[in-house]
Parts: structure tokens; C-alpha cells; sequence
């Protein structure tokens, strides 16, 4: 049913200017805020929370008014480890429901509400985050001593090659991912300066224990680094280096399957690496491996097996618990295919997988930040108690990829539906980033990983046609937007690429062959990203979501952060933007922390004279 | 996002004409159906399940066309318990995401999707029942000598007071619900051909256990009939009667909590009936007792005690599987307060033990139906492995209620958040719906226990202000919404009576005083509905919802019926129904099977030339 404007004005996020605090104990007393527009016909309010399965109202009490809105507030205790809540307001025009999923006179389920969790051991650091995702592979080749010879690998008729640095990598069907070209852990040490220059804070590298191929997703053993890629040592020696530059580790493993090389399937009859059976789903009438959706190089692991979680995790030197431990101390793991992982046909164990998992990470650092890879939906398993995030692919990469795309360049795919993306616009991309986002207590909407683009997936420049300027505004936004922005190597110096294996490309170190003008760009954008409060920790609203235009509120108890997005083709002249439904009154200035451009409120409104296309503004109070 | 009209037509719900079978057993090969208009620019489309938590897609073949619809078809085994699911459509707009929260352009989350299960036992005879409820105190005096005498039972310093068959009971303040007017099972038994020829098949009695006051929520021997009531024998008698009407028998026990006078809590410090200390939340330091709400009547069990889930479900001998068992052989439970039940504080329990009482209950019968009371949002525990159905007090009564109240003449409760209720239009009742709907798999919707009153409400004549023609309408579309029917007692024959206590008026029996035009038009549509295969096992489709007008189908393999419900004051003319949306095309004849009226079908829709205030149509194929 469509409501009255005035209802645009009001809000509520689950971030600290309206929930504090906003990681609460168990027992502590918490305020909630809401605010509403100060001309809306709201009679009265009241919080609804879920408390031992009964709705439980308190009365708001208004609080503060200013020109332009209303605040409401009220208190209460946090007797469970979880409330589900929203707000019931008393209107002129009837009951208004105000859920994570929007304002409306129909009252909804709870998977709808907003939702706060208590004694959430939040890795809180991360916030202040910028990851760099780097294919070890093809980084740098720190130690050309180490690299894999010619012929030194087979893997299903396919040999190893030593290919040149910067020649495009041959594709599955000629090379079988035996091309390698020398990249090892000691070419990112040796690049911790151009990292820390670019502003990265976190590195994540794609897998670097032993395995055969050049992506390493086929381990064959948890518990060294590959020798190719400089062993244990190097992840040592990285750890130092990473350490003096203020750079946290996270490492990628595969806990859904291994490699069909790795000793318990290879000594699987013989027993060489004792009783190794009840790891996988082995099919003994045709001698066959439940494997990842079908390709024979990868067995899937069952957790059914309690010695093989004792293992993976659970075991004081499980291949989890190890990597966490010192010398190699690192800070985060990110889990491969955690989608599928402990789940098959009848057994459905992902739940209780990840809250082990859980267990023996926080027993090991309990700061660490537990990231897994979704290419779905992984909200179920981002409530406080299993995950900390995911790879937020459905809730930013995928929509924010669909809006970037030129819609007139566009070749859409539709004989796969797995490629099917066509463009959308930006109500479309507004709508669902609220679905995944509501779906989630927002201190983990402040930890989802956002990419533009990904080991997995084409690099973002080529997705919109070689446009340098749109993959500036993707930049930019992933840097305004709530979560944890990683850069994929390679896309700030301008790299494009296909997938696989053109997005896998040689990092290019000749600087003339880089894009300046993007690299800057980006570094200024990660640098405002670090220094501002709001854009790390402050709330979320969208104010307009019409085509080529997107423009979203940052908001923390001090400052406001508007920011403005534009893909259009032509200039964009006079946008108003009604800036009273973020609370801002008439007389405040705003400055685009990019440009440098100042605008005022006046009228409720702000108006912004021009927006060229890929221009974004980060309009902050002063 | 304004989607275009055509996309009104693309319709898919679980049941049985879109999804067949659609009580799959795991292994099965399950068929998936989607009508789309024939005119809709869809270029393929594709069912998405997610199959161990990954992505998979098949593509949909267009297997068969009429002039108005296209029909697309897929086959799936059901590899796992529960698919969720959804469709993509390639269309010349976009990528269409078709899930059970309606269609749009932006994908989204699981709980959003179709949900298949597999090997559900599924109580399908529910689904032909008509039930009714029955307050026990107040339905009939079947035996005098069995009367609760005066001064025989004191509560909180009320004694019980024998009352006159037909008066007002009194409010709490002045009789502490010690107020009887002699009703008992006699007076169901004796009731019985009064039941069969209004077309009840099903019986559901408050709470008929040992218990003081005159609701009997207050139990103090899970274990017996009580005495007033007639005691165990009677049960017999009314099992051995019902028997021959063919009508079920639904008890409603309280799982929650115990009376304060229990002998668990009376004995609970002298272990008059064993230690039975770990049954409560007891503060020694206080020396009080966790109870319900505050209500010191009601002693609230905890369920962290083994002990206790073994008396009161586990057990051969437990309350839950006693009543099962013959001689007394209930069909069916209704669990009070189920949304509390096993939830205080960090003991959040509910899953638990619906679990295991489900089992508990299937081990004894395996064809029994298990309702839980929600008032609140029950449907994580309607997934198939807990409840069976809900009190569907938000997917049907509150909406269906807040729209038959005549918005003229409501006084609103402002000043209590429970009872605030304000008139709504059609468009936000069909909002809330769909909220609820869309999150139970749709054979679990049609199971769902929909009433328009019961004890806890005011009686839905006096909702709408002593507007006969309302409650009608209302009773009408409850005969044809998807789930359970229940009647509250002498709402067919127009008694009135707000909350509490004048909902538990006295059963009128002196038939001059009954509007008989309401008992025959609830006795015309209960027998509608029992002889339509659609009504009772079809799918649900919403035409128009828009302010005093509702439309919805439902949908059988053979039959559709089209209902039509309209609360306005005025007479309304020349309603036009778009009948493609539901398939059905040209010289199709529509007979309204409440006042025979046919009407054809031309031009892709069928037009209504009046309703009137409070008219129901049942138009169905011929």
C-alpha cells in the first residue's frame, strides 16, 4: 500500500546512534531511538520486542525534537541473547510498523524485525579494515628459486608449464591449471610497501597450503604452506613484515573438500594415513567420491566424522587452531565453499559445523573474524553465534556489479542462469541490499565483506566495458557502503580480465602501465574511508534509489556522511536532496569529501548544482 | 519498483496444481508448475532450489498454452528434506525473481523462497475439518450433580459462586473467575446432533482438566478429567458419542505452566510428590516462583528438567500421550501459551521441545494434529519437524478483524499497544497474509487454525459493532481461506460479548433467541465449504485488495473458485475481475455457489454487476 511521504522520514538502524550500546552484555540496560519526521501525525510509540516468545511493548518517550524531527526513546533490559523488536507507532492514518524491512500498516513476521544480540564477541577491528585480495600465484615471484618446473606436476593429463610474468594464463581446457607463473608469499612481502602506500590495512591471499594446482583450492595438506609458494617460513616472514606494516592476515581454506591427491583419499584403502573412510561419502559398489558438484578434483570432506572435525578444527592442533597459533598468528580465516560445507542430501550439519568452528577459532584469538564464502544467501548463519560475516555477494557485489554495468553495452547471458545478471536499476539494487540486510543484526551488516570483484568473477573494469570512471563510483560506494570493502589486486592499477582465468592475471609492477588517475582515485577514497567514523561504524538509510542515481546516508551520533551516486550518461543538473530525513536541519554544510565542494540546507533540502557521470560525493557535516 | 501489469499473471504456490506430488517423499521426483500470462515477454525460465546450500537450476519447459496462460513445467528429485525455491524468469525487463513474498527484480533471501518438504506426516484429514470451540463452563449443563457448589472452592480470596444459566458472568475483580454456571462434557455429549447439523467435524474444548477456576488454565492434575466437568468417564462418553457423529475431539492443555496449587508446587518444599524443585524457576532468596506474565495463579515450568519432559510428553505414561491413547483417544492437541512454552531468559527451549513432543505425539498417533496458540509469529516452528499448525492469529484473525470493524464507528484504543487495533483496507489485510503465508511451507498454510473469535477475544459481532451482515462476510471468508475453519461457540446463532468475560457468555439454547438468518448462511457456507476440494485443499492467489474489496482463488487441479468479499456501505457496481490472472479463459461460467448466480467469462474477465454490504461470492468453475 503506498504511505504518505512523511513516513520516508522515519528511521532506525540498528547502529550506535540508535541502539546504545550497541554491543550489549546480556543484562545491560539498552536505549533504542527512533526517529520521525517532526510534522508526521504520530500520536504516540512503542517498542516491540520478542521476549520469551511474547510481544513486550514499552512506551517511547520523545525525547529531543529539532526543526525538522522527532526522537523517541525508550529502555530496556536485555534478559536474552537476542531481541527481535520493532517499532508500533500510533498515526492518523493507523498502526504503522516500523521493521528492518521497511515501513508499513501490516504487522510482519520476526525474521522481518530488527534484531540485537547480546555477549556477541564482535571482531571490532575489522571495521576499521581495507583488504586486499591477492592470488598468490600471480602477485609477485619473490623467490624465483621456488618456483614449479616444467613437468613437475600432473594432474589428469595435464603437465605443469613455467609461463612469462604478464602473459594472459591459458584457459582450463589447455593448461588444466598447471600454468604457473612463480608467484609466491615472499613477492607480497616484498610489495607491503605499495600495499601500505595504497592504504590496506588486511591482506587476504586465495589458498597457499600444499597443492597442486596454480589456485591451490586442491590442498593436499592443511598443515604446511606449499614449498612454491616459500613454505612455512615465508608465511613467518610475511607475518613480521605484515606486523611492522600494521597489516592483518587472513588465510583461505577449504573445509568442504580436499584434494583427490590428498593422502586420506590416495591412502584411503591401504590406510597409510590410518582409517580414513568415514571422511567422505564413498560410494564402495562404483569406487566412487561424493566430490565438489562433480569435478573429480575435489573430494568432499563429511562431518558426520567427529575425528575428522577434531581435525579441521576442533583439536588443539587442528589445521584451523594452528594457522591462529604463533609464529604464524594470523588474524582471520576466510572458508572456502562454506555454503555447501557439512551439508549433503540428508545431512544438513552447516549449523553445527560453524558453531564449533566458532568455538575453536574464538578459544584460539578470540578477536579473530570468521568470513565465508556465499555466493547465496549465508544470513542464516550470520546471527551472532556461527559466522561474522560473508563474502556479501548477494547483499553488495552482485547488485552494485548489475547497476554499474552500462545497460546499452550490456551482453546478457541467458543460456546460463548462473551468468544471468542483466543491468538493473539503482530501486532495484536499493531493494535488495535491504533484503540481505534486514536479515542480518546490523553490528554483522558492519563486518560483511564487500568486493567489487573477486578471484571468482570478472574484474569489475571489464564488467562495465572498460569505463574507468564506473569503476571509480564502485570504488567509491564500496567504500561508503557498511562492511568491510576489500580491493581484489591488480584493480586499482586498472586490470581487466574475464573470468577465469583472465581475472587471475599477472599483477602489473611497470607503474607506466598503470592507471594514475584510478590509483589515486582510490587511495583518496580509501583514506577518507580510515578517517571517517560514520562511513565505518554509522548507520544506513537510503534517501534515493532511482536509476542511474544512488543516494545513501552514513550516520553515527556525531556526523553524517550523504553519499551520492551517479552511473548516468549525461550531466545531472539541480538534484534535491531532502536532507531533513536524516535529521539535518537548515544552515548546516555539507562538504563533499571528495571534491571539496561545499553545499548548504536550506528549505530542508540540499541541492547539488551538477553530477557527472561515475561522480561520487561523500557530503559530510562540518 | 512499479513492476508492469503482466507480471500480475505469473502466479506459483505449493500446492497441489503446481507442485505435484506435493507431499513428496524424500527420493521422490517432484513436478514444478508456473502460469504466466500468454502475453508476457518471457524468454525462458528456470526453477532455483537450493540444494546443499548451493544454487541449482533447471530450466522450465512451456508445456502446455491456452489463449490466456502458458503453463511452464520441471522435474527435481528431492534430494533433501527441504527445498527452498524459487523461479527465474528471463523477460524483456530483466531477470524476474518469483518467490512466495511476490515477484520483483531484486533476488533475495531464503526465507523468502517456496518451501518444499520432504516426508512430512502430514495430518491431511485436518484439512476437511470444520471445528468448533467450546468453553466447557459455559456450552450446556449435561449433569446438575456435578455442579461446582458455592463456597466449595476459594482462590485468592474468592469463593466459588453458583450462577444462573444465562446471566453475565463478572468480571475478574468481582469473582476472580469463581463464578460457575454448571456447564460440563455432559453438555457437549448432549449437544452432539446440534454440532453434526450446523456440519462441525471436529471438537475443541478449553482446557477439561482438574483445575479450580472456571477455565480451568489453572491445572492441578494434567492427568484426569475434572469432577465438575464430569470427569475421565465423561471424556469416554464423549469419545464414544463424537465417534458416531464423526467428529474429532482437540484438548488444549497448558505445557507452560501448572496452577499454584499444583501439588509439584504445593509440595514442592516437603517432596510430597518427589523433588520436584527442578520443575520451576524458583528464587529461593525470594522464595517466589517465575510465573506466567506475572500471574500468580500460574506457575511456569521449566523444561531444562528432563524429568519434567519425560511426565508431561516423553513418558508411555505422560499427560500428552495419556489423552492419545484410548479409551479416550484424542485426535488432536492445542498447546496453550504455546510461544512460551520452554523460553525464559537464556532458556530458550521452544525448539526443543516441539521436537520432541511432536515425536512424542507421532509415536502414539501417527495421524494427530498439533496446534500451538501464537498470538505472536509461530512460524519458525511450522517448518514440519515441531507444530503442525498455529492459532493463526496474525495470518488470519487480527487482519481479518482489523477489516471487517466498520472505521466509522471503531473506537480506538490508543493508550494499550495489545489492543490497538485500527481499522485497515484490503490491500494491507492481503499484506499481512502474504507476511505469513510466505513463511510456512504451503501444506503447513493449509493447516494453519483460522478463527474469527475465540475465549482470549471479543466476540466478532461486537468487533463489528452488532453488524450481522460482517460477521457473515467474515465467516464466509474464513469457510474460504486456506487452513482450518473454527467456529467459537454461539457465534452462528449472534451472541455478542466483549473480552473477557462476556466472550464466555452462557450458550444460548432457547432457539428464539437465535438470529437464525446467521446460523443459516454459517450452515450454507460450512457446507460449501466441506463439499469444495478447492476451498479445502487449493491454492491462494489474491485478485484485488483494495480498501472495502477482496478477491482471492483458490485453485484446484479441477476446480477454481473464486472469492469474492466486500465490507463496504454502499452497493457496488460493475466489478470487474481479471480472470486471466488465474488461468481461466473465455465462455468459462462462474456460479456463485452461496446465491447461484453465473456469470461468464468474456473479454478475459468476468464482471460482477452489484455487491452488496457484507456479500460473499463463491464463484466457481463449472
Amino acid at each position: 500500500m503506498h504511505l504518505p511521504a512523511w513516513t520516508q522520514g522515519i528511521h532506525h538502524d540498528g547502529s550506535e546512534a540508535f541502539v546504545s550500546p550497541s554491543l550489549p552484555k546480556l543484562g545491560d540496560t539498552v536505549s533504542f531511538t527512533l526517529r520521525t519526521p517532526s510534522d508526521a501525525p504520530i500520536i504516540k510509540g512503542y517498542l516491540r520486542v520478542m521476549v520469551d516468545g511474547e510481544f513486550s511493548y514499552t512506551e517511547l518517550e520523545k525525547v529531543n525534537s529539532t526543526e525538522v524531527s522527532d526522537y523517541w526513546q525508550c529502555e530496556r533490559k536485555m534478559s536474552q541473547s537476542r531481541f527481535d523488536y520493532l517499532f508500533l507507532l500510533v498515526t492518523d492514518i493507523g498502526a504503522l510498523y516500523v521493521s528492518a524491512r521497511g515501513i508499513s500498516l501490516a504487522d510482519t513476521t520476526d525474521n522481518a524485525s530488527f534484531t540485537l544480540i547480546a555477549d556477541y564477541d564482535a571482531p571490532l577491528w575489522v571495521r576499521d579494515s581495507v583488504y586486499y585480495q591477492i592470488f598468490p600465484e600471480r602477485f609477485g615471484n619473490g623467490d624465483p628459486s621456488n618456483d614449479v618446473q616444467a613437468d613437475e606436476i600432473e594432474q589428469f593429463g595435464y603437465v605443469s608449464q613455467q609461463r612469462t610474468w604478464g602473459e594472459d594464463p591459458y584457459i582450463w581446457e589447455d593448461a588444466g591449471n598447471m600454468d604457473f607463473f612463480g608467484g609466491d608469499l615472499q613477492g607480497i612481502t616484498q610489495n607491503l610497501d605499495y600495499l601500505a602506500d595504497l592504504g590496506i590495512t588486511g591482506i587476504y591471499t586465495c589458498p597457499i597450503f600444499e597443492a597442486e594446482s596454480n589456485h591451490k583450492y586442491d590442498i593436499v595438506n592443511f598443515f604446511h604452506v606449499d614449498a612454491h609458494f616459500g613454505g612455512d617460513e615465508a608465511l613467518v616472514e610475511l607475518r613480521e613484515e605484515t606486523r611492522k606494516h600494521d597489516m592483518t592476515i587472513m588465510l583461505d581454506i577449504t573445509p568442504n573438500h580436499c584434494s583427490f591427491r590428498h593422502p586420506w583419499v590416495t591412502g584411503f584403502k591401504s590406510h597409510i594415513d590410518g582409517d580414513t573412510s568415514e571422511f567422505f561419502f564413498y560410494d564402495a559398489e562404483k569406487d566412487v567420491f561424493e566430490t565438489w558438484l562433480g569435478v573429480p578434483l575435489l573430494i568432499k570432506l563429511n562431518y558426520s566424522s567427529q575425528r575428522l572435525r577434531d581435525i579441521m578444527y576442533r583439536g588443539e592442533n587442528s589445521a584451523i587452531k594452528k594457522w591462529l597459533k604463533p609464529p604464524f598468528s594470523i588474524d582471520s580465516w576466510r572458508l572456502d565453499v562454506a555454503n555447501m560445507t557439512g551439508n549433503l542430501g540428508e545431512n544438513q550439519l552447516d549449523h553445527e559445523v560453524w558453531r564449533e568452528l566458532r568455538q575453536a577459532v574464538r578459544d584460539t584469538n578470540s578477536e579473530a573474524y570468521i568470513l565465508g564464502e556465499y555466493f547465496q544467501d549465508g544470513t542464516a548463519h550470520l546471527q551472532g553465534d556461527e559466522l561474522d560475516a560473508s563474502m556479501n555477494y548477494q547483499g553488495f557485489n552482485i547488485p552494485m556489479r548489475r547497476w554499474l554495468v552500462p545497460e546499452k553495452k550490456q551482453v546478457i547471458n541467458t543460456e546460463n542462469p548462473y551468468h544471468y545478471k542483466p543491468s538493473i536499476p539503482a530501486e532495484v539494487m536499493a531493494e535488495q541490499w535491504q533484503n540481505f540486510m534486514s536479515a542480518v543484526p546490523y553490528t554483522i551488516a558492519l563486518q560483511q565483506f564487500n568486493q567489487l570483484d573477486s578471484h571468482d568473477v570478472s574484474r569489475i573494469l571489464s564488467v562495465v566495458y572498460d569505463d574507468v570512471e564506473l569503476v571509480k563510483l564502485g570504488t567509491a560506494l564500496m567504500m561508503a557502503f557498511p562492511g568491510v570493502p576489500c580491493l581484489y589486486y591488480g584493480t586499482e592499477i586498472g586490470m581487466a580480465g574475464e573470468k577465469e582465468p583472465l581475472n587471475r592475471r599477472c599483477m602489473r609492477w611497470d607503474e607506466t602501465t598503470w592507471n594514475h588517475d584510478l590509483l589515486d582515485y582510490t587511495k583518496q577514497v580509501i583514506a577518507i574511508r580510515k578517517a571517517s567514523h560514520a562511513l565505518k561504524h554509522g548507520g544506513f538509510k537510503v534517501l534515493v534509489a532511482e536509476g542511474d542515481l544512488i543516494v545513501f546516508a552514513r550516520e553515527s551520533t556525531d556526523q553524517t556522511v550523504i553519499v551520492v551516486g551517479y552511473r548516468g550518461d549525461e550531466i545531472l543538473e539541480d538534484v534535491s536532496l531532502d536532507t531533513s530525513q536524516v535529521g539535518l536541519v537548515d544552515g548546516i554544510e555539507l562538504t563533499d569529501l571528495i571534491s571539496d565542494e561545499t553545499l548548504k540546507i536550506a528549505g530542508g533540502q540540499v541541492t547539488i548544482p551538477t553530477l557527472r557521470h561515475g561522480q561520487t560525493m561523500y557530503l559530510e557535516t562540518s
